[in-house]
C-alpha cells in the first residue's frame, strides 16, 4: 500500500467512526420507546454507566436494562412517549470519543402531548471489539442549573 | 483495480448510501413545511406508499402530493407548522434499507406553539436508478398503542 | 495517482464536506445553551451574519457573540433553555453550500417546559482556510408567514 492509500484509509476510517457513533446514539430513542431493554443496554459497554441527574444512575447491562423494563418507563410507554434526541456534536480521539447534544421526552397526557423532559447529554464512548459503545452517558434537565449546561461543552 | 481497492470502494459506498438516505429523509420536513407537494412526492418511488395511522394512506406520487396540497396540510401551513424529524437509525441490505425514527408536528396556536403530533416512523427504502427513494413510510401516533411502538424496531 | 483514485478522492471529499457542515451546525445548540459566546461566533465567518426575523440581525463575531452574552439569552439560560435543531438537508456547490432545517427553543417555565420558538432556518456556508463556516444564517418563526416557509427551500 502506498503512503497516499494510508492517508485515504485514515480519512475513510474517521467518517466510518463518526457514522457508527451517530448510529449508536440514534438507536437509543427507538429502542427505548420500543421497550427493547436488552437492545438499550447493549448500546453501553459491559460496565457502562448512565447517570440521570435527579433520578439516579445505572451501571452495567442489567441495571441499564432495568431502567427500560422498570415501572417508570413502562408507565411512560403505556401513556405514550417519545425519547427524541437532537443532533450530536462529536469529537473522536483514537479509541475514545465524546458527543454532546440535547434530548427531549414527549408524553401523551390523554388529550395532548406535553414536553416531559428537556435535557443536556454528554456521551463518552469507546471503541470495543464489537464497535463503538457508550461508556458513560450523563443526562441532566435544562432547568437553569449550571451543571446541566456544563454537560454540553465539547473538549477543544 | 486491486482487491484492497475493491474493499475500500465498498466501504465508501456504504457511507454514501447512508448519507443519501439521511439526506432523503431530512428533506421531508422542509419540503412539507415549504408546501412543495411535488418535491415531497418525489421522495417516494412511483408507486410508493405513505400510511398514516388513523388518517389514511396515499399511494403513488399524485396521492402523496395531494397530502401536501390538500386542505388539512394547507390549513396547518397557514396556521404555522413544523414537521421535525428526530435522528434515524438505519440498516441497509443491498438495494433495500429500513430506517426508523420519531417525528413531531408543532403548530402555532395563535398565541403559543403546541405539539400537535408525536409519531413513530418506519421508512422502507429502495435504491432506484435515480438514487434512494421511499417505498413505504408508516407513521403512527405515540399515544400508548403497541402498534405504534412496533414501528420503531429495526431489523436485526 | 490514477484517474480512478481521483474519482475516489472526490467522493471521499463530498462525504467529508457534508460531515463537516453537519458537525458545524450541530455545534450551535450545545454552544448556545452552554453560554459559549466566542464558540458560537466562531461558527461564522469573520463578517458572517445572523438574521433573526422580528428580532434583528448581527454581523461579525463581536455582534454574534453579543447575542449569547446579552441579556435576553442569559435570562433564557438562567430560566433553563434548549436550542434544538432538526436534521439539515444540504446542497454543496464547490466552496459554497446551503443547508435548510428547523430549530426549536424550549424554555423551562418554572413548572413545565414550553415551546418558546419554532423556526425555519437557511444556512449559507462557505469553505474557508479553517474549514466550513456559516456566512449567513436566516431564522424566522413558523407562525404562518410565507417568508418563513420560503427559507426552507433548497436550491435545485
Amino acid at each position: 500500500m502506498t503512503l497516499a492509500d494510508g492517508a485515504l484509509l485514515q480519512r475513510l476510517q474517521v467518517l466510518e467512526d463518526r457514522e457508527a457513533i451517530r448510529e449508536l446514539i440514534a438507536r437509543y430513542g427507538p429502542l427505548a420507546d420500543g421497550g427493547n431493554a436488552a437492545g438499550v443496554a447493549a448500546l453501553w459497554t459491559e460496565n457502562g454507566r448512565y447517570e440521570i441527574s435527579g433520578f439516579g444512575s445505572a451501571t452495567g447491562h442489567r441495571e441499564i436494562a432495568a431502567l427500560i423494563s422498570g415501572k417508570t418507563h413502562q408507565q411512560l410507554m403505556s401513556d405514550g412517549c417519545a425519547h427524541i434526541l437532537g443532533p450530536v456534536s462529536m469529537k473522536i480521539d483514537g479509541d475514545e470519543a465524546v458527543a454532546v447534544g440535547h434530548s427531549l421526552v414527549l408524553r401523551w397526557a390523554g388529550d395532548r402531548f406535553e414536553v416531559a423532559r428537556v435535557a443536556a447529554n454528554r456521551w463518552e464512548l469507546v471503541r470495543t471489539a464489537q464497535g463503538w459503545r457508550v461508556d458513560l452517558r450523563k443526562n441532566a434537565l435544562l432547568t437553569g442549573e449550571e451543571a446541566a449546561r456544563a454537560l454540553l461543552s465539547l473538549p477543544a
